[in-house]
């Protein structure tokens, strides 16, 4: 009976999420393979290329420490054009909200909407605004679409990992998912977290000047870490290995974690990326990502080991090795 | 009070939507004047036109006589290119669903999504899917994000009407709104009524080879009819005047309409679109339209008669005038 019905699990970016993409909807859609799903759709036209790519944002709270609904969408479409390589340019908003509510709370959400867009370089410059009865929707939720252009000839997307690459995240990992727990549960004041939500195309262009040296990137939002760089082993069948002793965590993700029984490495992140590079540029790599204000925690996390079906260990701090995995079912639902 | 809550009638496409819009949403998150907002974003790059629009669907029923949430979705993207003349290419997905929705309608609606997709001949590229907990959202509601090209140098927006021009329907007035609310009623049997949703994007190809004859292009969704004149008489600065004889009616709309109190002026239609034309190319524009599957019942409904603030008149068919404005409150909620 289960199988037959969608469950929160299919959201969640994880296992069942790729289940339900790629036994239903992608087939269905678009028939595009595996290897070549990526953040955002590279399409090519007239000699040129475009990347296009679509989020929509359920996040609740809708207002939560380091940001809200409306910055969180913004950032996320331009985080997914820039995880192509390309420069993101234009985004549409789609807006669907319940009856009643608050006239003023839309407009702080448009007000950070206009002002993460801004930041980013981008131009919002199309929308829709359904209103649906009290009770068909929670509040607000926001979909973003975008389209970029791209600068350069490079090819980045999750097939091109290598043997011998480094893997490069640039910041501390699942701030963002426990911000928005923290928030939820009335647990801000004593965690103290911020949503590490912003947009890093700039970064990316910053690492870009690294030319092909720059393999796969891609931004660990749901399903965190451990997801994403499962995503990138099965597209590149390869095996990635991850140092625990270089995973960057603010001590108080690693304390909600504990409280909850959370994997941090299955938290979403909103303001970071995982980079994989090759071995002799990873310095300098992490170098310009140090040197820009959204990499100053930047760090070497892994490297890519051996060619395989697409696996990720990680080499704990007492010399063990232990597999990863994606997240299965549900851990934190409705977490952007 | 009311004045700070978001109220249905903010998303029925009508007066309220449009005050929400030009008060708030639009200066806020763009700054685009009221003269540039059409159904589709016109944006340059590098010497190029590109055209990009959005829309979210929040149909209820979500399967209804003529089609489903899915089909809808991508032929009014679609169409939104269309009618600023533009080549449609590209489509974006975004599903946000409900914990415990079927399986088995999810796919019939994908299907009905690609099928509609090939008939249009478009690529579904990029999409994302969402769960929220049962109750979080009524079913499914979908968003399309759609990117398109120009083929030709025209320009045809909502400030293009001239004194002198006519106004072209390519048929039926009301049909999907009233097969949507017959299906929402039970009353299916009794109207007989099909949704026209349909993509216009081939038809309008066949009329664009009228070439700049063709001034103003949109379909009259959500709002109808009136609506959609009213708001390009108010971006032309000119007055329209139509004709009640002329204006095509299917019988069973005009019933349904006279139960309920509506007027079908105001009922929203899929697969229909308002053509403002010269005078010299009406018949010519009339005649392909006429030639096409979609155009069967086309007929020139009215005139563009003075320059004015943006007015819009009906002849009635005993000889009288009146004023038709923009549908104030909602009238039939999650029609589209």
């Amino acid at each position: 009976m289960d199988k037959d019905l969608i469950l929160l699990g299919h959201g969640s970016g994880g296992k069942l999420s790729h289940q339900l993409l790629d036994e239903l909807i992608i087939p269905t859609l678009s028939g595009i393979p595996v290897s070549g799903q990526n953040d955002a759709a590279v399409v090519e036209h007239d000699g040129g290329r475009l990347a296009f790519t679509t989020d929509s944002y359920v996040v609740d709270p809708i207002f939560f420490p380091g940001g809200n609904i409306g910055d969180l969408a913004v950032n996320g479409t331009v985080n997914d054009l820039a995880m192509v390589g390309a420069t993101p340019l234009f985004i549409s908003v789609g807006l669907i909200m319940e009856e009643g509510f608050s006239r003023k709370e839309l407009a702080a959400i448009l007000v950070s909407m206009r002002e993460a867009a801004d930041l980013a370089g981008v131009r919002i410059v199309t929308g829709d605004t359904k209103v649906v009865p009290r009770g068909k929707v929670d509040r607000i939720y926001i979909n973003t679409s975008g389209v970029g252009i791209f600068e350069h000839g490079l090819r980045i997307d999750g097939c091109g990992a290598r043997v011998g690459d480094k893997v490069l995240i640039n910041g501390t990992i699942g701030d963002h998912g426990v911000a928005v727990l923290s928030a939820r549960e009335g647990l801000e004041l004593e965690s103290g977290m911020k949503s590490d939500s912003a947009a890093l195309n700039g970064l990316v262009a910053e690492i870009l000047k690294e030319g092909d040296a720059v393999h796969v990137l891609r931004d660990p939002t749901r399903g965190g870490v451990a997801t994403t760089l499962k995503e990138i082993a099965v597209q590149s069948r390869v095996t990635i290995k991850l140092s625990e002793a270089e995973l960057p965590f603010k001590s108080a993700v690693k304390g909600v974690c504990a409280i909850l029984g959370l994997d941090p490495l299955h938290v979403a992140n909103e303001g970071k990326f995982l980079a994989i590079v090759s071995p002799e540029a990873a310095d300098l790599v992490l170098e310009r990502m140090r040197n820009h204000p959204l990499g100053a925690d930047a760090a070497v996390i892994g490297e890519v080991t051996e060619a395989s079906a697409g696996r990720v260990q990680i080499e704990t701090e007492v010399g063990g090795l232990r597999g990863v995995d994606m997240l299965a079912g549900e851990q934190l639902p409705r977490i952007c």
